[in-house]
């Protein structure tokens, strides 16, 4: 047991809640994690809160929505839990980008699991975002299994999936900024070709736009986009989701705002929408 | 005149609003300086707002509480810019601490003028703060004359001595966790005694608790302090200027908050009431 227990590194006192940070031991990655909980003033009282899911971008931590976006306020006041989990696995015996590129290995999980050597044996973030870190902290925290997800580019399209392959795991769902369709743009032909091989006919289970086809389950999907983000039409192509919903029939607000860019002001600009969004599914 | 510009570096748009960075030749500084701006929606179309200028602490940069605070959203909504400058002088030719320190030299200017040498000739942050950057930032963008000053720890301790030793030149003062009084303590014996030299008679100048006595105006000042601070009793000491403020009788504000830290989740907890505290007096 001791392996699965988590180990709390840090805590502040915030809106009333507790913003802590966690490292835990990881066997569906092989690797030791840290994890950033912020527990609503509700948990600290004594309630079994839901946890909003934050899957992060490229190059950020388990700590970057939690100094940067503003959320806890509103999480404080609505009484969600915030649960940032890191973006890879890492540590000794993590295989990262041969070349030390920022956009694939560490810091660039792309919340699937790798099927190709070297990278099937640790990057396995799907499994560990959906399964394996909610069972560590719903056991273990004031947390219920209401839960919702969301993340921020890389982290957007993450949550996407994640939602996607498993109907009935969460009750609500939004993107920031998500990397639409990762098999037509530089960032996730990079990444799925080397974490899922060169045969594209297996990048399909791990592609939103593919997996809102045949959903079974048709949650409403919140998504903010900038209109003035520099990696609009090269990465993100937020119309691919849009025809995709449309062709499925599947219910997406996106909403393009004009002059924002890919940054958390742009995300602290509207957090509070997307966790209202949120609330009036997990708190209903 | 070049040397006087403001060189924008980057902007995201915010809230609405503009946050942005600038690069600039300061001459009191003698120096290049970085310092960030938070423009609300009401200057970008074409009001001349308040502005309340945010004094960081060691360590920090002018970065630091645009990204972390939170602070835009209560600003966009009220119409208060905000004016984060560094908190030290950089670049080459600025002395730092000979041992690297962290609590001296480069960010961690004291918000002082200082007398002796090597520092005097770089590090005049108060000379900075309180007059060259108001009136390169008021010429240059949409702020009126009104100002308020506020900030955290060093920076906490800055905007009290900036306000107390300039009658007039602001309408609003807070602080979060302010080192109370430098002189009674081991971050302010080592910046003070090196910056002004080890002739005590000097620092009285520069001191909170010395400057209230004598103030000739009395802003009512808003102090928010954790009781969980680790720095609370060796560095921060806020009773000190509990005694300093009820022996002048100026008005004072201050607020134990159970179970806070140093942190910027404590600010973000509260900082929604200081931007009150000051639209009170910046926009009456």
């Amino acid at each position: 047991m001791s392996d699965s227990l988590l180990e709390a590194i840090s805590e502040s006192r915030c809106f009333g809640g507790a913003q802590r940070r966690y490292r835990h031991r990881s066997s569906v990655l092989g690797c030791s994690m840290h994890v950033s909980v912020f527990l609503p003033p509700q948990a600290l009282a004594g309630a079994r809160v839901p946890a909003l899911y934050w899957l992060s971008g490229l190059t950020c931590t388990d700590e970057t929505m939690v100094q940067k976006a503003g959320a806890q306020r509103l999480a404080a006041a609505l009484g969600l839990a915030l649960v940032a989990p890191d973006t890879s696995p890492r540590g000794e015996g993590v295989p990262d980008d041969p070349d030390g590129a920022w956009d694939f290995g560490l810091g660039a999980g792309f919340y699937l699991n790798a099927s190709e050597a070297p990278w099937a044996t640790h990057y396995r973030m799907h499994d560990y975002v959906v399964a394996e870190l909610p069972a560590l902290l719903e056991s273990a925290l004031p947390l219920n299994e209401r839960r919702g997800v969301s993340g921020h580019s890389m982290g957007g399209h993450g949550a996407l999936i994640c939602a996607l392959r498993n109907p009935g795991r969460y009750r609500s769902v939004s993107a920031f900024a998500p990397i639409a369709q990762p098999s037509t743009c530089p960032w996730g032909e990079k990444a799925f070709s080397r974490y899922l091989g060169p045969e594209r006919g297996s990048w399909a289970a791990w592609e939103a736009c593919s997996l809102i086809a045949q959903a079974s389950e048709r949650l409403p999907i919140l998504v903010d986009q900038g209109s003035a983000d520099p990696f609009l039409d090269q990465q993100l192509k937020p119309d691919q989701l849009r025809s995709a919903a449309a062709a499925a029939g599947h219910p997406l607000e996106l909403r393009l705002q004009p002059g924002y860019d890919h940054s958390y002001f742009f995300i602290a600009s509207f957090i509070d929408d997307h966790l209202r969004h949120h609330a009036a599914a997990l708190l209903a």
